[in-house]
């Protein structure tokens, strides 16, 4: 995928009445959003609407399902079985093919959301949940990983295509995961610096860890924020660094 | 269909730690189940599990969608807008096919539950909404519609399949419509009575209303419940009648 | 009451990680603050937080009850039976009198929300459970009513304390109901207009229908909004309008 | 408390539709019911009937909050912060007091459940969240804990009445906490050996633990189950063994 990046966000995070982010303003940033469910947010009308607007604007739509937890958007940590988790995604994926539908629309990836994507890069068993549930409702479906953890070998092992994903706001341990945010660091706030850097990254084909090394990777995406003026004004910088670059942004569903 | 029927029932009506009717019992009877999509009941353990032991005996699953009402059990009217009804439905319809996916089965038909279904044989603008829905996640489902009434038409407007179900333990009214339950006559208790009735109904392809005048339907399916013993009674007592009066029994879905 | 009014709004309308409306502009405005239960918004983290900063510039706090229906924000009328909407009600004036303590603060007053409050000043039958929730629960609320309409006369009847309350921005018809929002003048949204007629009826004691006739009733508070920055623009004028005509605003709970 | 002791058991865990366990049959049997408040089980329908039912044989009511997690029965374990924790207790708390005034009933004691009262047995932070939110509600409200655990004595500090509690069906660590249930000794499944054994613990003042050796500790009640035919057998079988012991069976809430 040499010369060409997709960049994604979350969207569609509002539930009823309440809204969260500026899903107009991503959607003229990135080629691809990952759209919430009904579990953590989202509701049929908000996903079907979410849907529309980025098909109207040429953006790629994913399944973001996370944990039945409204009240705490999907970032509590729930210890669930693995067999209920694996069934609560494939719902969510399902739920979405069809809301989608609606909107003439057809999903093109996956990507966990809050606490469950923690626990997919974190244990196994979720990891396998994860795959197991994306490859049971439709083997076209990408998965999007962070490279080198858990959900990106369950993936590999489930057969799945796989986008790989790195963050432009947040820097890494030399073992791919991310700082905790406590540490110095963890969370890049200056908006060129941090499209500067991922540009690199993007560029290079590697991650850049804090200790000063760098472990080669095949970049896919990009994730950037949209939920509060900070984080529009970093996606806007980073999508302008990319295309500096001179790499095309494209959905990374578009072969 | 000369010759043959469908013996319908909803199942997979629990929610989390309950359960509600002899769902076991119940596949042992009949030929299509329609399943709970977590709307007003069921969750995707649940319809993984019912899936898998519909799917283990035979048995052709439906989607059976009811309104955001788990604790009134979907049989609360809730005014709501025709464009909302509509993503609700196709939000469950494919939250059912990922879940059905999942237990390697395939989801054949739609059967709109509880306040839903009573809606959508009053009034055309949620009939309308219910095949919109169903046609605009798959084309090849098949609704079940009661005959005569809007959901029928809406069906036939938007060119889906249809089945045309009537009730064991019914009284009807010569519109077609179910006498209300206040009514004398509206509900038949007596097992072997009601059997007799419906098998009549089928042969003769025929509905009988309570007034005496019979109108003629295709008759597709036959609805019977699994919610307490004596419903069970009168579930085998209607399976024994349609047997007895030289009927195939088939899922509607298989041709 | 010659001589002083009260100032409320509806606060605390947020649920999990999502908010509406500026609280705390509001506080600054309001001397009663509405507070949503759990219900159709608010959770015990928001409900305890708007207790506290309520309690913090003397804002007096009611519960503000709604049908079960998070999604449709309360306003989606739901057939329920009395009897379950009266226990309903109870539930959150518990649940929010329980949140105030931990907060140090004590529950004032009653009003419904939504479609509830509607279906309350149409149906009798609502109207009373409403009247018998709040008996039920602690005969020192005081419920507030519009002046006219059936939730008044259950309040009456039940020997409650009642606040009545106008609303600054919408007609009236000549029987004490608001004009439908699609008629001319159903809706004012000049803000000293509305504030200017509002300190007018408070001054006067008499609510002044579109059709040009006033009819007389004790006032007790003024309903104001904050949900969007126009809103606040008319909350404020309004305010301001009260106190240029020489009311004291005072929480009609203090006496 | 010499004399006489408390029996208690989880009531009203149904929701909407569903139930759960033999209420009307546990009402005849125990001294102190523990209502599900509408998080993990129960709705405000189902709390004033069983608060209802309680008052009329003479049953003791207290509160039983569990976790937000209507789908997992409160069973799962969630990671939140102890402030929200508090907040959820002290939400149930106020609304199940609501509901059983609507019942003409008093709310006596609060009891956590499933993974509430389990972390609550593990963590300080929890148990003192619980103590904070009982506490913080109604000082005169008896904490239901185990002996020798962080419930207890977070209680203690906060200066909450207690009632100490044993299980009749559960074998005891040394710590005095339950033994795994993987373990040999966990669970008693023998009615009559359970019911010799908890009268015997009652009438020594000790909680005998696995490896024989026994711990001096006031017991004020003893907890039973009734969620299926052998765990009623059993509960009479305690009933039964503590009469025979010369012990009085009162609620622990009288004084």
């Amino acid at each position: 995928m040499n010369g060409r990046i997709d960049l994604n966000a979350d969207l569609g995070e509002g539930f009823g009445p309440w809204r969260m982010g500026d899903d107009a303003g991503l959607l003229d940033i990135v080629t691809s959003a990952n759209v919430a469910c009904g579990f953590h947010a989202g509701d049929p009308d908000i996903m079907v609407e979410t849907a529309a607007a980025a098909r109207a604007r040429g953006v790629a739509i994913g399944a973001h399902p996370g944990f039945w937890d409204l009240r705490g958007f999907g970032r509590l940590r729930i210890q669930d079985s693995p067999r209920r988790i694996e069934r609560d995604i494939a719902y969510q994926i399902g739920a979405f093919q069809a809301c989608a539908a609606l909107a003439g629309a057809r999903v093109t990836h996956v990507k966990a959301h809050g606490a469950l994507a923690n626990l997919s890069n974190e244990e196994d068993a979720v990891a396998e949940a994860l795959a197991r549930a994306v490859r049971g409702v439709d083997r076209d479906l990408i998965l999007v990983v962070m490279p080198g953890l858990p959900a990106e070998r369950a993936g590999e092992r489930a057969g799945l295509r796989l986008a790989r994903e790195i963050y432009a706001d947040r820097g890494y341990a030399a073992d791919g995961t991310l700082l905790p945010r406590a540490m110095p660091g963890a969370v890049i706030h200056d908006a060129e610096a941090a499209a500067a850097r991922v540009a690199r990254m993007v560029g290079e084909g590697a991650v850049f860890a804090a200790d000063g090394r760098a472990f080669s990777v095949a970049i896919d995406t990009v994730c950037v924020h949209g939920d509060n003026p900070a984080a529009m004004v970093m996606a806007r910088a980073v999508r302008t660094a990319l295309e500096a670059a001179g790499l095309s942004l494209k959905p990374f569903a578009v072969t």
